[in-house]
């Protein structure tokens, strides 16, 4: 049976108790159906969890008593910032809810060029929608951390933050020469890579000029044209291949699940 | 400008020229409003491609002229077979949509002990759906074949059919030690690999020691636990990956497109 998990930002416990917020207790009790003495988790992204009984429990507030503290060490070594163009809104979640179960550190919607849609319409409407879905894909993949969800830059703005912070990766479709294999070297010694993925109509040659210009790498992602929501999670996996990210297993955890 | 695409069972000219279907034809002239001397590319799976401009046009037939004959050479070498549990509508499709693209060579749905649905009750109006999809995203994705979709089949059914073809490998959450770095020994001289992919609930025990006594291998893919709708998205990159798959370019076919 699989174990409940529950994000919470600040996680602190009085005597061993913990008073769950309005929202969680509504689902608790009221969605989920668990009753007194039922199980679930408790995490906070500092990478420690907690396994709580359920102590009390009404529609608004459930009271849980810690049973059990162990170390989440799923999280990859190496973070994924993704810099994924804007799509039409269910294409954009498909890659927010996948990529962040594979094991993405950040997003950062970008605007191109290209992109239908501009960054300064991505109000709080949508931001507040796609942290959720982070969240409940972080919660349901057993991650340690939930991704965080920056606000949306143009690409320019995106290639002068991700210059000043590691490897910067940018699919194109036109490159003929360098490959994930390119990155194998330079994989070895970072600790952040930043990957840019363009819109439908890809990037334009000025784009893709600025980017090289700040020491962007572009590569091919092999010869089949990849949609926009679907480059993300070719390369993904290959990165956390590479950097042997799928080798670890998260033995405490696994006692609890 | 991207140049549209069409898979055509058979392809036989006649003095260079052809006679396209009433589908293609309304396509051609109503919804994409194409005009006499337009371009399109006809491929029929055999690897040979055909741009042709349009000669005569007509809502119920248009004529192509014959102009330049190419070979396609994006397929894969290896032959990845995917044993998909059935989903949920939305979530089968995506997985049909985005494996096309990233270079799966046939589909075959399953039915295992927890899927929610039953192979028999996959009728024709659902293959036929799902067959256009993957006709589809195998012509935007300038694959020169089209993944074949099979009837569904039981676990069991799919299991004894794959192992008689290659490699047999299942991601099972449970398994601690051996991972995709496993097979790569064992994908150097293998033609073929059939991966078996859990619904929500995962496989049974039952069905995993089915799968073991056919020689298939359990594999872990990392710590984090994926939707049954992202573990074959996950695996097939770094299959393509490990195999050198994205190594390749596609020169002639890039003189055209």
């Amino acid at each position: 049976m699989t174990i409940h998990r529950f994000f919470i930002p600040i996680i602190q416990f009085e005597n061993d108790l913990i008073a769950l917020s309005s929202d969680i207790s509504w689902q608790l009790s009221k969605v989920l159906r668990l009753k007194k003495g039922n199980e679930i988790v408790l995490f906070d992204g500092s990478g420690v969890e907690y396994q709580v009984s359920l102590d009390q429990i009404s529609p608004t507030e459930v009271v849980a008593r810690k049973q059990k503290e162990f170390k989440n060490t799923s999280e990859p070594r190496i973070k994924i910032s993704l810099y994924q163009s804007l799509l039409p809104r269910g294409n954009f979640e498909q890659v927010l809810q996948k990529a962040t179960e594979m094991g993405v550190y950040e997003f950062i919607p970008i605007e191109t060029s290209r992109t239908l849609f501009k960054a300064r319409d991505i109000g709080d409407s949508y931001l507040n929608r796609w942290k959720r879905i982070i969240k409940e894909a972080s919660e349901q993949s057993e991650r340690a951390k939930v991704p965080t969800l920056s606000y949306a830059l143009t690409f320019r703005e995106g290639i002068e933050k991700a210059s000043h912070e590691g490897l910067v990766v940018v699919p194109f479709e036109h490159e003929k020469k360098q490959t994930v294999k390119t990155l194998v070297p330079l994989l070895e010694k970072e600790e952040k890579i930043s990957i840019f993925i363009g819109p439908e109509g890809g990037f334009t040659t000025a784009e893709i000029e600025f980017a090289l210009m700040k020491k962007g790498i572009t590569i091919s992602l092999g010869p089949r044209i990849l949609k926009s929501e679907s480059a993300a999670l070719m390369i993904i996996p290959i990165i956390l291949y590479i950097r042997g990210e799928l080798e670890n297993t998260n033995e405490q955890r696994d006692s609890v699940y």
